[in-house]
């Protein structure tokens, strides 16, 4: 076996949970239909209309999931980093999963892709890569249904917005030095609300938590939010 | 073993598709931890707030589920009918999905409930289990998104409103004799989207579908569709 065979295979074994409760023809077919591929920032990995592209391993750089409408409006459904998992992008290998989803490279990303014919031939055959990737995309649904519920009842995120800016504009800094169990009794929301808003502002790069507080990074994007913009 | 028990096992047999990967053991368990229940048409089957009920296996009627806002909109996900199985009312067993959703009877409604911790135990024990619960998860939440995407964007129904409550004006009746093709070319749609959309219209019992056209059966509920209520 070659350095980079094995790199690769070492890689699939970590990446994999299911790769122990393979057969070892099953994880040899699993790594000969396995390429290594590489995406420019800004380049799409996925959409409705493109075929299927695989399952992506990721290894380095991140890559963005989104919904977006006729008239070009987007909803970050959520977002992958180096050894994570995108499931969504092989969807077709799923006949129940049906969504519209679009994913980008944020960053230049570094991946392998695992054939969709070949994994959905392990699906078939074996429980545990089902069971896997029912299981990846069941968890990428949870937490795609929380944020579009927030954004669809425009309250969690556009209530946190108006209370982190009127608390810039008390202050006159960038940050609000509060828990978020204090800012949840102000705001009259729940803590585990404001915790999990406040992590995916975070992920979008609008604030930067630390212990004890918010400093807001991106205060135009707030004020938008706040403004239901 | 009494009538009652074999009929109920015989439903379980036929209800669950993994009933045949299940050791005797396994069987027995599931049985007996499994008990008829009776929801009257209105009641409250499960909320964010309320202990897991556990998975239920519908005999008849019909439960409903959907989201809530703080202001009291609500967004339906899904219905289910009798020889379905509801899933996430025992969303609890299943550690990475979260969602705040909410389930009703729509009608009085006969279940087998199958006990949460019970099926925990399974899902922990036999993978088959694990991957039915993944995948029905999975599968509900492909359905969900894709409603939550049509509500968030608020194009395709209210658009489909638009033209149903058009279409009734110029004609005068309560039916629409067009082709699903042929709206999608009239409302510069897909012929998928309107179709779907239709059916969606239909379970919601806001129009009938026949052969070659629709019946519009809620007027008023489409007329306040189509001004974005």
């Amino acid at each position: 076996m070659s350095e980079t065979t094995k790199e690769h295979r070492d890689c699939l074994a970590k990446g994999f949970p299911f790769w122990n409760d393979l057969t070892p023809d099953e994880q040899d077919m699993l790594c000969r239909y396995t390429r290594p591929v590489h995406y420019a920032k800004g380049a799409r990995v996925h959409s409705p209309l493109e075929s299927c592209v695989g399952i992506l391993l990721l290894r380095s750089g991140q890559l963005r999931a989104y919904l977006l409408s006729e008239d070009g409006r987007d909803v970050t459904l959520y977002r992958l980093f180096g050894g994570e998992v995108c499931i969504l992008s092989a969807s077709c290998v799923m006949d129940s999963v049906n969504i519209d989803l679009y994913i980008d490279a944020e960053e230049d990303t570094e991946a392998y892709c695992i054939s969709a014919g070949v994994f959905r031939r392990l699906m078939q055959q074996n429980v545990h890569v089902r069971c896997y990737a029912y299981q990846m995309t069941a968890e990428r649904f949870s937490d795609s249904m929380w944020t579009m519920q927030q954004v669809l009842f425009m309250s969690a995120d556009r209530r946190l917005a108006i209370f982190l800016t009127d608390e810039l504009a008390k202050t006159g800094g960038d940050e609000v030095r509060m828990t978020h169990d204090q800012m949840a009794k102000y705001m009259g929301s729940a803590r585990e609300v404001v915790s999990r808003m406040l992590k995916y502002f975070a992920q979008e790069g609008w604030v930067r938590l630390f212990r004890g507080g918010v400093q807001v990074l991106d205060r135009k994007k707030l004020q938008q939010l706040a403004r239901g913009e």
